[in-house]
C-alpha cells in the first residue's frame, strides 16, 4: 500500500506538543482523518482534558482507556515473574507499556476502519521499535506514520511556530528540561544535563522517590506474599494489582527506593544514559528472587537465570508479540507453579533487604542442612559424589599435566 | 592405593578445634606423619601462635603462607572481571579461597614428599568438593583424607574429651555460634539461628560491616580506578591489590555496604542460609559492572552476562582447575581490554550508588545520544532498520495468525 | 527406613541372567518377595515367556505391560519436539525408556504395596541414575535396591554357579558378545570390541540396519507428515505412532539409515564408545528440523537450538522427572504450534537427505526471496538496516582502533 | 562525509556483469576513480583474465591477490576448531571470505588513498551485510557504495544495453542459471529452480560433488590428523592447509559428501532456499567434532556446542571483527590445546562416517570404561553419587508433589 492512499490513522496521543502538531500534521501531510488514542497505564495524570485537547486539535475522535490493570497482569507481572531486567538494572516499565499500548490501537484501528497507525517516537529511541515492530506482528497490511520521524521542523522552535500557525495551544508551563515517561511499574527519564554520564543526576529528576539521604530514619517492614509468582499482599492484606504496586511505590518511594542511574545498550546501536524510578517493581523483583532461591530447584534456577535475560532483552527489543516470547512465557510459566508465600523486606534510605521468608513450597529443608543433631543428610554419600563429580578433572589432569 | 599406606599428610590447619584433632587422629588412624598448613588469605588473624600450636599438637613440620595478593590478583579478580556471582548474590569469596588453597597444599606435598592431603571440611558442604576436586585435577594420584567425614565422634563433647585425652588445648574462649570464614574478598556466616531463613539475622552475626542504621549520616564519595578490568586506585591513589581491597573493606564496610542474606543451592544438593559480608567486593563489582556499561559494546555485554553465570558456577562447585574455566577465563580476558577508567560511587548507609563513569575507552557517544543540536545519528536508517528487524515477525502473523 | 526391614521388592526384569539370578538374590539378602515388571517398548520379543520364568525363578508375581505407544507419545516424540540429540549424535533411545519404566514400577509398587524397587544396572553406567533418580522423583520415600551395584560375585562364573545351585535356568544359547538394549526409538549395543575406539565395528554388531554398502542400489523416496510437531503419515497414509515409527524403521533400516559410532561422556564420569542404531528416528529428527526451518522464524529456531542442548542433556543424565524438564517442555510445546507438513527425503545407502518440504505453515516467502521480477523485498531498507546494526562496531572502532 | 565528495574508490571485482557495468557506473555517478579488487579465496578461476578485463573496463589500477592460504588458517580454520555451522548445516564458507576481502580492500583503500570501498552485492542477500559492516568496523570513516542497491536498471536487459553502450563485454557464453560463490571451503548456490523449497535440486546445480548414486561402489578410508584443532596431514601425508583441503575436496567430493540443501533463515528477515556444497569442510568439521569428543571433558565439550551456536551466527551476521567474535575466539582456542590426533573415516556414497580414533590426549580411558576384568572403576561411588545428585528432585518431590 501507499502511504498516500492513507485515509484514516490512529495515533498514540499524549496531549504534549508533540503529539499534538502531529494531529494537524498527518491531517495535512496525508489529508487523513486522525483518531487520538490515549492509554492510562498508570503516569498519575487526569486524561479527561487530553481527550478535550485532541478533539480540539482536530482529531474526529479521541479514546481515553484505562489499561492499569491490563498492564500488570499481562504484562509487567509477566516479566516479573520472569525476572527480567535489561543489562541488570531496568526494570523495562516503558517496554512493558509499548506494546500493550500498540495492541490496543490496533483493535481501535480495526473498529474504526483506518488503515493507518501512528506514534510520536523519534528516530533514535527504543520506543519507535516497540511500537513499529508490535505494528507489524499484530496488522502486518496496516501501514505506519511516525511524524517525528518525518516531518521537516529544524527546530524546536519551528514545530512551535507551526502549532501557533495552526492554533495549536503549546501550553504555558516550563517544560520539563528531560524527557520522561511513566506509568505504574516505573518512570524513564533522560535528556538534557544527563547526557553526561560522568555527572551525579540532580536532585530534581526523580519524581517519585525520595532521596535515600531524607528518607526516614526509622525503617519500616514490609512483607510481600506471592501466588504462583504474583504478589497478591502486602502485609498480610490482599489487593488488586493496581492498588498493591500503586500503594508500593508509595511505601517504597518514601524510603527512596528503587532508583536506577545507568548507561545503556539501544537496540538502534547506540549507548545512553538513563534515569529510572522503581520503588514497587524494585520490591518485587527482589522478594519475588528470594522467594524463588527458597522453592525452585537449583536446576530451574540456575537456567531460569538465562532465559532472564533473553526475556529481558526480547521485550527490551519491542519482540513481545513474537513466537520466541510466547515460547519463554510458557517456560516461565510453568516454573511458577510453587512460587508462593511470604516475603519480608527492610526498607530503609534506599536500602530494600530481605530479612525473611516463608512458604508452604519451601524446599530449604532444616533437618538437611542443620549442623545441629537433629542433621538427616548422609555425609557418607558426598565421598562417591565427589569422586564421580571429579573424575572427568582427574582423568583430564592424569592424562594432560602429568 | 591404599589409604593404609599412607606415610605422610599435607593437612589444612587453622588452629581450630577441629583440626588440632585432626593432626591427632590422623597419625592415630593412619600411623602417618602430618605436616600442617596455614595460610594467610586475609582472614586478619596472626598466623604464628596458629604454626606454633601445630607443632605443639604433634605436626612434624608447619608451613604458614602469605598468599593475600595472589589470592586476589589470581582468584578474586578474575571472578571480578567475569563479574561472578553465584546464584546473583554471593561473591564468592571462601570459593575463591579454597582452590588457592589446594594447589600450595600440594606443591607442599610434593616438596615434603606426601602422599595425601587432608581437610577440616564435613560431609554437607561445599567446601569439601572444592578441596578434594582440586586435589584430583591437580594431582590426581594423591590419596584424599577428610577426617570431619570419617571420623567416629558422635557429639561435639566426645570430640572434646577426645582433646583432653590428647592434651590438645581447646581453648577457653566461647565458641562462636556461628560457622565462620574469613578472608579479604569477603566473609562467610552460617549455623545457629541463621538456619531459620524467616528469621532476621541478629545484628551480632556480621563481623566487618556497620549496621547501615548505625552507618554514618553523611555520605561518603569514592572513586575507583581499573585497568584492563583490575582494580589500581582509590580515589586517585594507587595500590597494591592487597592494601586497595583491605582500604575499601574499610571504608565500604563503615557505611554498611556488601552485606548479603540469602537461601543458596549448594551442589551437594541441599539448600542452606547464608550471610555474606563483602564490602570490598560489593563496590568493585558494582563499578566494574558500570564501567563496563561505559567501554563494552552490546553484544559482549550481553553474552558475558551468560558467560558470567557459568563462571560463577563452576566456581562455587569447586571446577576451577578445569579446562573450562581456563577456557571462560580466555574469553573473559579478551573483553578486558578496554575495561580503563574511573567510576565514582557514593557510600550511604549501605548503598553504593554509582553516580559517575569516566573512560578514554568510552563508547558512549555524547554526539549520538544527545537530543540536543549537537546530534549526529542518523534518524533516516531507523525506518530500514525495524522493517528488517521486524520482518520475520510481521511474516509470521501474516501466515499463523491471519 | 532402614533396607533390612524392606518386605516386597518390585524389580524391573528382563529374562536374562543378571534380573533372573536377582529374583533370589533379593529374597535371600532381603527376606522378601518379588514382583517382577516387564515392559515392552518395542525391543521386538515376546513376553509371555519372560512372565513365565519371573513366577519360575521365583517371582510371587509378574506384570508385564505394552508400554509402546506411550513411550512414543510421552517420551520419544516429545525429544523429537525438542530436536534432541546428546553430544548432537545419540537420539536417546534408552534414555527416554528408564523413565517410564520407573514410573510404571512406582505404579505397581503403590498397588501391591511394595516398598522398594530394584533394577539390573551396574555401577558405572546412565541406566542407574536414570533409574534412580526417577524413582527418587516420584516416590521419594521408596528404597532402592540395585543387586549388580551390590552382590559378591566376582566373576561372571560365580554368578552362574549361583544361578545353578538355585535352580535358575541359565540358557544354553551362546550369549551376545555385546551389551544391548532395545526399543522402538532404537538400540543401544556397547561392550567387547567396541571397547577400542580406534577400531571400526565389526558388521555383527549392527542388528536392524543393513550395511550401506549392502543396502539396494535404488534409492527410496519417504514423505513424512507432521502436525505440530508429531510425525502422523508416512507417504501420505496416516498411521498411529507406534506403526509409523515400527514401519519407518523398517524401510530406513533397509536402506542403512541411522547407524551412530560415537565416544561419549556419561554422567558418572567416564568416556565410552557406543554404536546405536536408530533409523526411524533419524528421519524422523531430521525431517522435523527441515520442517522446523521452513516455519519457525529466526530468532525462536537459534534460541530452540539452545534449549535443545539442555533438553537432550536432562534426559541422558536422568532428570525427565523434574521442574527443568517439565519448563522445557512448555517451551518446546509453545513452538510448535505451526509445525506442520510434510518433508520428502531420498534415503540411499545411508543418506537420508531432505529433497523437499511443504507446509500450510511455510514462512518461506519466494516473493521475498526471488530474484527474480516478482521481488517485494525492499531493497533500500537494508541501508538502514545495516547501518544501526554495524553502529556499535563502528564506535568500537572509532574508539578502539584509531 | 558527503558521498558526492568522493575521488577513489576501491571495488570489489569478479570480472562478471554486474561488476564490471559498476566500474562504469561508479565513474559516471562519483566522477571518482576506481580501484578494482579481485581476491583469489580458491574459486578455481584464473584471474589474470579478470586484471586485465578490470583495466579495460576502466578501472585505474587492478590487484589481484592470492589469499588462499589467509583464508583457511585465520578464517575457514578458526571455525572448523569453533564447530560452527550456521543453522546446523552450512559450514559458512562464503561468510569466512566476506570479512577477509573485506580487510584486504581496506588496506588497498588505505594504500591508494581511496575514500571509499564499493561491492556488487544486492540489498537482500547476507553479503552485502557481511562486507558493510566488516567496512565499518575496519574504517570507521570510509564511504561504502553498493552499486547494486543504487543503480536504476529496471531489469537486467537495461543493465545489458547499458554495458553494450559503454563497451563492456558482457560474454558470451550463457549465464548459468544459478547464483554461484566458490571458495576453498565451499559452494553456494541460489536462484532459479531452487527458490521452490518444495522441489528436489536438478543435477545440474551441484559443481564439485559426484552425484552418491553415481559415486564409486567402493568406499575410501581417510585419516585426517589434527595438531591443536587444525588438519594437518591426510592418511599420515602432511600438507599445508590450501594443498591439504584442496586434495581432501577432491576425494571428498568424488564420493558424494558434502552437500547440503536447507532454508536458511537470512539476516536480513527473510527465508531462502540454499544448496551448499563443501566436501573438505563437511569431512574435517565432521572429523573434528569425533577427535573433540576422545579429548575434551564433558563440560567443556558442552558448553563449547553453546559457544558453536553463537560463533555460526556472528560469522554469519558478517560480525566477524567484533570485541564479541574475539572472545569467542579466545574460548575456543584455549580448547583446542589437546585436539590432536588421527580420524579415520570411510567415504561412501555421500557418507563420511567416522571408524576410528587414536590420540595420545585421549581422555577415553579402557580401564574406566570396560566391563572386564580390568576394570578399575569404583562402582560402589556410584551409590553416593546418585543420592546427591538426585538429592534436590527428591525432596521437591517430598514437598510438591505428595
Amino acid at each position: 500500500m501507499d502511504k498516500q492512499n492513507i485515509n484514516k490513522i490512529v495515533l498514540a496521543y499524549s496531549g504534549g506538543l508533540d503529539t499534538s502538531v502531529a494531529v494537524k500534521w498527518l491531517q495535512d501531510k496525508y489529508d487523513a482523518e486522525v483518531v487520538a488514542f490515549a492509554a492510562d497505564v498508570g503516569q498519575n495524570e487526569d486524561l479527561e482534558p487530553v481527550k478535550e485537547k485532541a478533539l480540539e486539535t482536530g482529531a474526529i475522535k479521541a479514546y481515553v482507556e484505562d489499561l492499569k490493570e491490563e498492564f500488570l497482569t499481562d504484562y509487567a507481572f509477566k516479566g516479573l515473574k520472569a525476572g527480567a531486567k535489561y543489562e541488570a538494572k531496568y526494570p523495562l516499565a516503558t517496554a512493558y507499556s509499548r506494546p500493550l499500548i500498540a495492541k490496543k490501537m490496533i483493535e481501535v484501528a480495526k473498529q474504526e476502519g483506518a488503515d493507518a497507525v501512528a506514534h510520536g517516537c523519534t528516530g533514535k529511541g527504543n520506543d519507535q521499535v516497540r511500537f513499529d515492530v508490535s505494528f507489524q506482528a499484530l496488522a502486518p497490511g496496516i501501514e505506519i506514520v511516525a511524524p517525528l520521524r518525518e516531518w521537516e521542523f529544524g527546530s524546536r522552535q519551528e514545530q512551535i511556530d507551526y502549532a501557533d500557525k495552526e492554533g495549536i495551544s503549546v501550553g504555558a508551563t516550563k517544560e520539563s528540561p528531560y524527557s520522561i515517561d511513566r506509568n505504574l511499574w516505573g518512570i524513564s527519564i533522560e535528556c538534557g544535563v544527563l547526557e553526561d554520564p560522568a555527572e551525579e543526576p540532580p536532585a530534581d529528576v526523580y519524581q517519585i522517590t525520595t532521596d535515600p539521604e531524607e528518607a526516614p530514619d526509622e525503617p519500616e517492614y514490609v512483607e510481600v506474599t506471592f501466588e504462583q509468582g504474583e504478589p497478591v499482599a502486602l502485609n498480610g492484606t490482599e489487593y488488586g494489582p493496581v492498588e498493591l504496586v500503586d500503594k508500593l511505590n508509595g511505601i517504597a518511594g518514601k524510603h527512596g527506593v528503587g532508583r536506577v542511574d545507568m548507561v545503556e545498550n539501544r537496540l538502534v546501536g547506540i549507548k545512553s544514559r538513563e534515569i529510572y524510578e522503581a520503588p514497587a517493581a524494585t520490591v518485587l523483583l527482589t522478594a519475588h528472587r528470594h522467594l524463588e532461591d527458597l522453592v525452585l530447584d537449583r536446576e530451574t534456577a540456575h537456567y531460569k537465570k538465562v532465559i532472564a535475560e533473553k526475556y529481558a532483552e526480547l521485550t527490551y527489543y519491542g519482540q513481545w508479540f513474537s513466537p520466541l516470547k510466547d515460547a519463554l512465557d510458557a517456560f516461565v510459566e510453568s516454573t511458577q507453579k510453587y512460587v508462593s508465600g511470604t516475603i519480608k523486606l527492610k526498607l530503609y534510605k534506599g536500602n530494600a533487604t530481605v530479612v525473611g521468608r516463608e512458604s508452604d513450597e519451601s524446599l530449604y529443608q532444616e533437618n538437611l542442612a542443620t549442623y545441629e543433631k537433629s542433621d538427616t543428610f548422609n555425609h557418607d554419600a558426598a565421598v562417591g559424589f565427589i569422586e564421580l563429580f571429579g573424575l572427568p578433572l582427574k582423568v583430564d589432569s592424569t592424562i594432560h599435566k602429568e
